[in-house]
């Protein structure tokens, strides 16, 4: 998984550059009960990684180009203000999108993996949406979308959880893994979203 | 269900009085969209809400008592700040707990249903979390123990959309609509608690 890190722009998990973030990892541990995590979707989740890490091209293709780019308020997210394509910034991002899938399934749940959930955000947010690439685009991706682009990934990832073989059991049991996992760093990224909001933050 | 409705205390759906949602109802279009929204969906949440209904009394039960009273960060906020019970308020607030489950499966997505959205996320705010039954409680749910209890309701509920005997493709399509509405329920419960932010708000 590190040699391939290393080749994806922009892609610095576990950099000690890398912000802090503004969730402690006892505030994680918390939320971990709240998710209902258990050493069970711990495993699933490895093994989700293992049926996905290969098709993770393939999977975010699909919620990209089938589901995304005909949706005109989030497709927006990855062309210029004026509506042109930029392949480039797509395909950076993409790639990045891409080891996202890897990382949620294969990543140990530390301070490292805190700090890039708190990095995704910020990607998401104003503060850091085109500075990675460079680009030209909308300003940020609105919170409400982020969330609400959720049940079609977990609906979506079905499919691809399927595709190895595996029992009906097994493959409901990485899906739950997988949801309770997106809902967890959802959860994060709120933080991350009302941060500037310091004074009365109830996060 | 108007008639339920109004032997519930606190429960003031569709009033005048009631504060405007910050969300319009073309924001709500799109969110649909990006929730993947279909007619299907609206369907089989009118079939889950004939499924759910009777049974709303046993699923907040079980959620409350047999989960949520098991994690203290949880527990707490049905409680005083000593951590003492408050019968009372946990009677109140879960009627109206109930009441969300039927209003989720059998509303009208309009916007009485959106301003009752904000006074629901209003309720678990500090500008209301206690004033509605009069209590001493905790001064608000956090939004991160929100969004993560979702996975824990999604999960507990294919139990009871199963208890009346529908094909399993029935059940698995009245729980897709339902983690649709859920999570685009959370999508806009995120803007009113981003809402004193109002200078630089990427909801």
């Amino acid at each position: 998984m590190n040699t391939t890190s290393r080749q994806i722009e922009g892609y610095d998990y576990g950099s000690p550059s890398l912000e802090a973030s503004p969730v402690t990892l006892h505030e994680l541990e918390l939320l971990k009960q709240t998710v209902g995590w258990s050493s069970d979707d711990e495993k699933y989740l490895r093994l989700a990684g293992e049926v996905l890490a290969e098709q993770a091209r393939v999977i975010v293709d699909h919620w990209r180009l089938q589901i995304i780019s005909n949706i005109p308020h989030l497709a927006r997210h990855s062309k210029t203000p004026e509506g042109e394509p930029l392949p480039d910034y797509a395909a950076r991002s993409g790639a990045r999108f891409e080891q996202w899938i890897r990382d949620t399934c294969l990543r140990a749940y530390d301070q490292d993996w805190l700090n890039y959930q708190h990095q995704i955000a910020l990607r998401h947010m104003e503060q850091k949406k085109n500075l990675t690439d460079g680009v030209r685009s909308t300003a940020f991706v609105p919170l409400r979308d982020i969330i609400a682009f959720i049940p079609v990934m977990n609906e979506t990832i079905k499919g691809y959880l399927a595709a190895k073989g595996h029992s009906a059991m097994d493959i409901e049991k990485m899906h739950l893994a997988w949801c309770k996992s997106l809902q967890l760093q959802m959860s994060l990224w709120t933080r991350s979203y009302m941060e500037p909001k310091s004074t009365h933050l109830q996060w």
